[in-house]
């Protein structure tokens, strides 16, 4: 058997990607040369980002009036250079905390502004989405920042929040693209490429028009998105291998059935799981039923003793990466576009058997 | 015949490192898994990174005290994270102005302090590298900064500058392998990895410990060099993929004998194209002699008409990416590691055979 890869990221690619990526590895379009060694100032780098832009505004319905540019250095990165040229002008910014990484995004953003805490699941142990009526939203605030899916945690929003008049921005990273996404309420959204738009080293920011062309004066000139957007984000030299792979991912999602598809296979997926730790005394999930993330589902054993020795089984199974985030510890599948299905009823299975061995032992 | 590639980056990658990431593109170590695919928190990654400096530290004999960090956001990004860390506390640095990349370097630094201008090329149309004597170095700078070869104008520092207690930092990108490099001379040196280091997407820094740990308030976490020190360059996900094709292109040039066997191939290579050059009156190069570039060779031919004919007709003959950089014009042959001596002679027959047959027309 294959192993069954449920990592967190960088995740598992698609076999017909990598397969279409075998082709560009070799000898892209007869040209006798890997896209990793084409210039970038050419026609063929041209057509390769003019194809994945093209594929991204098809899938995602991207309208007018926004920008995809394609970036460097990560979803962390974006945490700082996100609030660089968004904060156009103003001195604070609002921040939903549902979990680990919108802890640290907020905690990054006050370096360059005030920092308003609109909501934070502290108090529920990150196992929710904190109630919206006790948000308090700063109508002064440059932008509200949400992420919306938590992957060390398990929580995701399943409806975008209303902030009214400040711009919604959100670290789509996680989910992006397991589902469709309405772009017309966001202000930005930005992603790292390593969960569902294909390798490391590659980051996709999407904003809307009206919002670029005020970047704090200390904004590096690569990393400035008005500059991007005027440049087909060739400020400096792309990561083109990355864009090529991210084109390929696109034309895939897109060839499936797009996102409709995608959130279909993915709910289904998630529904598997969910399930089978439900109807267990075994195995269980903390997170609040209706915030749950369909994208990483975490949940543990009855002792820490029994979960490493789950991680153990597992790995030597097949089912590969399935622990928890350093942050959290227990045990998380990540169900991720290129997870099969079959792939988690596999899962399901082995937990079922594990279960069973270990009850025998005991 | 398969063409020549003489791209000024990304360029052309050896075979033999194109022929072992195949491994690594389909079934990394018998993991069944693409190396596209691995988490980086795993100890799957681990051994790609610590071989990929183990394998630089050996070839640059890298001394103790410096660190190496695998970054994003190109050379250009490290224009203002340069800066933003090593200012430590000062608010003036040296810039010695050599050409496009240099003055860029400059510009952007002004955003995080005082920009002292060492010396400035431009008088002699950055023909050549300001004379020494006349540099005035300001004592009380951070640091004093050169960019080692111009890929525009085609001038390289062929010895390092004596900068003093003033820490010398160097942007290598584009001769960065091509020869040895004494480090022990340098605070910091960094370079884009699409020349000599492998594919677009990773930067490398080697920066001197002793100036660790006291960067600007503003640096982003991802771009921190005190950080990724201690975390192997972990900040948050690094480009896995890019890094496996570092790794590999360091191990090439071990194999291939080494920086030293780097600079005898590099240094006849040019030999050979700018002695063709020289012993002509069709094609010529402007740059002093004791500055040229042994990696980019910038020449003119008679008119303009001339160089686009050329150009048309070498890509046609399978010379591919000759053009001159877009702010010199021209032509420029690049000729990084991966050029091999028998491109550069068929390039210098194809020359030989279009100036005699361009003869015979007019």
């Amino acid at each position: 058997m294959s192993p069954y890869n449920f990592a967190a990221g960088p995740s598992s690619l698609p076999a017909p990607v990598l397969e279409a990526a075998r082709a560009g590895f070799e000898n892209w379009d007869g040209s006798g040369q890997s896209v990793m060694e084409i210039p970038f100032t050419g026609s063929e780098y041209e057509s390769i980002h003019d194809n994945a832009v093209e594929a991204l505004t098809r899938i995602l319905k991207i309208p007018d009036g926004y920008r995809v540019l394609f970036m460097q250095g990560g979803a962390y990165g974006q945490f700082s250079i996100l609030p660089m040229n968004l904060l156009r002008g103003a001195d604070r910014a609002d921040y939903v905390v549902t979990g680990h990484w919108s802890r640290r995004a907020a905690q990054e953003a006050l370096k360059y502004c005030s920092v308003n805490i609109v909501a934070d699941g502290e108090n529920s142990n990150y196992l929710k989405i904190p109630d919206r009526h006790l948000w308090s939203l700063n109508c002064e605030a440059a932008y509200c920042h949400i992420t919306t899916n938590e992957t060390a945690n398990g929580v995701q929003f399943h409806t975008l929040p209303d902030t009214g008049d400040v711009p919604l921005v959100a670290d789509v990273t996680s989910d992006f693209l397991t589902a469709p996404l309405d772009i017309s309420r966001l202000g930005a959204i930005y992603a790292s490429a390593q969960k569902n738009i294909g390798i490391a080293g590659l980051t996709l920011v999407v904003v809307r028009e009206s919002l670029l062309g005020d970047a704090m004066p200390i904004t590096p000139s690569v990393f400035d998105y008005s500059r991007l957007a005027t440049c087909k984000s060739k400020v400096n030299t792309p990561p083109v291998w990355a864009i090529y792979i991210a084109g390929l991912m696109f034309r895939w999602i897109e060839s499936e059935g797009g996102l409709e598809e995608m959130s279909r296979r993915n709910a289904n997926k998630a529904e598997i799981l969910y399930e089978m730790i439900g109807n267990s005394d075994y195995y269980s999930c903390n997170v609040e039923r209706q915030d749950r993330s369909l994208v990483n589902v975490c949940f543990a054993l009855p002792s820490p003793v029994l979960e490493m020795k789950f991680l153990e089984s597992a790995r030597a199974s097949g089912f590969l990466n399935l622990e928890g985030h350093s942050a959290a510890g227990g045990v998380r599948a990540s169900l991720y576009n290129a997870v099969s299905e079959a792939a988690v009823v596999a899962l399901t299975a082995f937990m079922d058997d594990f279960q069973r061995l270990e009850s025998r032992v005991s």
